[in-house]
């Protein structure tokens, strides 16, 4: 193997980075290194990495980041190359961290704990979680093929988040390398521990730019009851927000998912299940309390529907049935994705925003000629508008860019946020400081100074990417 | 009113500040300052402050921000007072950054949310929540008479933690003054939102150390159900605590307290209302799902309670009776306080150890000769070991003081921690470093450099005060 995309010095010193680690930890083959360029976010100006490098532990971590201190060699990181918003596109001449050997799960039911590394599955969690009797919550749509290092450098959240939180709140602790080189224990098994600055939280959605996480306390809760689960079609999306806003001011159901017209017909034309296709908007509610508070919660929020406008209204105490439809709302991106390419966007607002944001959308999407179509975690206020544009038609790429653009814009002038749940990542870098303030932004940028003063963790995410001669 | 405790120089330019500030603002007579200088730590060394500040909003905290910036006069904020650790214990020379003026608390019911000034007490905050059919859970047993802005430097805790977790939890955003007089908005009223590093939660629990909060905005859930209650004794620490592993281990009560025979015996004294002097220990929990589901888990529990040897449990679902078992745990700590002078611990550990934690402390009381009475918020094991002593006996209270540092070491020596909800303060600073290690000790201390760098926010907090000469 050679290192053909680092300079001379460099490459002998990865040599001698390859000889401190197991066979097969330091990948440069070309061939083999192209799968990690690009995360989900598909960025068509991904780098060329020096190499990839597959820690088993965090002393492995530790030696890689030492060699890129000692080079000036970037890291970045990857869990599973899930992240939407270019958290781990790969930089030219970097080195790729890929901790998807790191993957043991230990469960601790008696603490009612669990401790993962990073590259560890969403779902392999949940699993080793249930093996237990116990559950942990938060439920990325991509829990299947999602790292936990991930959702923790992102702060994932999911469907379950408008009753359970996102995944900050189910952090007791973590390992993380510093950008020296050092590993640190943070927290642990403790469900309460104000000792010191609360540096744990810091790193929970920091996005691979403070350091490494090399494993993850994460607090376990009793297992789920099977929900009841309800779903009602709307008229307007006037009268399925309203509906949304009637619901949660007094109310806290386990799920409140939104999908406007658009995205219903992609899901129909996917799977035939009747869905209805003539709807503005349709929401997918459930509720997990006890079967009888669960039927009066799900009655309720009939009620509540029906008030609003609601054309039709079904419920289900099935919890298959009612899968069937929450598995159509994780379907929706798929379904969407197959209509042409996609700009997904995570804009998040104050929920009595939510109506202005969703209508807001669709005249964006009328005024550019381009298909928007909406999913949200509605009782959240966090929405997934997805352009959806021609690749071969430029014209229709440009104003798909440009109501991308135009949406953020709209959230951010209603009180919202550039992201809810996805993380900047490079996608969004260039937004983050127009909606932090350059206040905000330069507090941001302090701390990152101080944890990572010569850049090399992750750079051009969340923070502008200082200027540097290219490698390839 | 003259600044007597000023230099010449400090003096003329607390005048300037005077006249920036509203009539009343700016207190420097003697005898109005004494109030200020102490908190519940009651730390026989507290310094004498240049001056008391009362501002009645952000602009004005900045004001005395800047004033102590230009100055390098340290700033001790203070909310109601009520730290058990210090952390608002007056430094010579210091202004006493009293935000009792800023009381404001605005309820959004539709978005659920609250926006609170710092000074504002949490148990106002959970009123003008109730008017809305909603309730801020957080719930330090010293709830009706602390502030929320003191609930938020310190993360605090409460009795509803073991199910809706710590304040953190709670936090959506705030309005920062830095150390250099900036103020900043961090977060706000979106339920989800990774823009950026998390900063709103590294203030949390950050104890004034990093800047001062003027106001917050968090998170309101639909009004808790009247909850069920259960009351059960043991014969021994060991069948309790068993007991307390045996519910956690699949269930989540809303309420999991423990008390000791000393702590009974103690509130006994007080209450007169029968409670069993000759056990070793006391659970009181509570179960606040829907009533049939309620009433479910109460004989679950009970059965549990039993077969880990249980002298008598009693249950009811009069929420009244129940509260009268809540409110004689909340007297626990004022009851202890009549037997003597008390060294108020806090310390931690994962639930497992809880057992070894509270038999370990019987035996230092033992060994020490001197009563602890032990109370816990058992169910996210998180301990409050009351040591007693006689002022007036020398060799008692010095003994109580070995047993306090032993009882610290105990906790950590098991996997806990110093201190799991009242904070660090000054009181148990000196044994941060030795609890977190060198290397987190470093990261703490960079960050507070980052944020603090001339360290004239709450200095001896956390961190060990740089020696000054005293104005004394």
């Amino acid at each position: 193997m050679t290192t053909k995309h680092g300079s001379g010095e460099a490459a002998e010193t990865l040599e001698e980075l390859r000889s401190r680690l197991p066979d097969g930890a330091v990948v440069t083959d070309p061939v083999k290194t192209e799968a990690y360029r690009r995360d989900r976010a598909e960025d068509p100006d991904a780098g060329v990495p020096l190499a990839v490098v597959r820690p088993t532990c965090t002393e492995e971590v530790q030696e890689a980041v030492r060699f890129a201190r000692a080079t000036g060699t970037p890291i970045v990181p990857r869990g599973a190359g899930t992240s939407l918003s270019g958290g781990s596109t790969a930089q030219d001449g970097c080195l790729v961290l890929s901790l998807e050997r790191m993957r043991e799960i230990t469960v601790d039911p008696v603490t009612r704990t669990v401790v993962a590394q990073p590259g560890a599955l969403n779902g392999e969690v949940k699993e080793a979680a249930a093996a237990h009797g116990l559950w942990y919550p938060p439920d990325p749509a991509s829990y299947t093929f999602c790292s936990i290092g991930g959702n923790i450098a992102t702060n994932a959240g999911g469907l379950c988040c408008v009753k359970y939180g996102v995944t900050t709140d189910y952090v007791l602790g973590m390992t993380v390398v510093l950008a020296d080189g050092r590993s640190v224990a943070l927290g642990g098994p403790r469900l309460k521990d104000v000792a010191g600055l609360p540096l744990t939280k810091l790193f929970v959605g920091s996005e691979g730019t403070l350091g490494i996480i090399t494993d993850v306390t994460l607090r376990l809760v009793p297992a789920q009851r099977a929900p009841q689960t309800l779903v009602a079609t709307f008229p307007t999306l006037a009268s399925a927000t309203d509906a949304v806003l009637a619901i949660t001011r007094t109310m806290r159901p386990s799920m409140l998912e939104f999908m406007d017209g658009p995205t219903l017909n992609a899901v129909e034309d996917e799977t035939r299940m009747g869905l209805d296709r003539d709807a503005a908007a349709m929401l997918i509610v459930q509720s997990d309390e006890s079967p009888d508070q669960a039927a009066a919660e799900v009655a309720e929020i009939t009620r509540r529907c029906e008030a609003a406008g609601a054309t039709e209204v079904f419920s289900t105490d099935d919890p298959e049935e009612g899968e069937a439809f929450v598995a159509a709302r994780r379907l929706a991106i798929p379904a969407v994705e197959k209509k042409g390419t996609i700009l997904l966007e995570d804009v998040g607002v104050p929920i009595p925003a939510l109506g202005a944001l969703v209508e807001g959308i669709a005249a964006i999407s009328g005024r550019r000629e381009v298909v928007v179509a909406v999913m949200a975690h509605a009782g959240d206020g966090n929405t997934h508008p997805l352009v959806v544009f021609d690749p071969a038609d430029p014209g229709q790429r440009e104003r798909a860019h440009l109501a991308y653009g135009e949406i953020m814009d709209l959230a951010v002038s209603l009180g919202g946020t550039i992201t809810g749940e996805h993380g900047v990542g490079r996608l969004k870098e260039p937004w983050l400081a127009g909606y932090l303030g350059e206040d905000v932004m330069d507090l941001n940028r302090m701390v990152k100074a101080a944890f990572d003063p010569t850049g090399i963790l992750n750079p051009g995410v969340m923070f502008a990417q200082p200027p540097r001669a290219h490698a390839r």
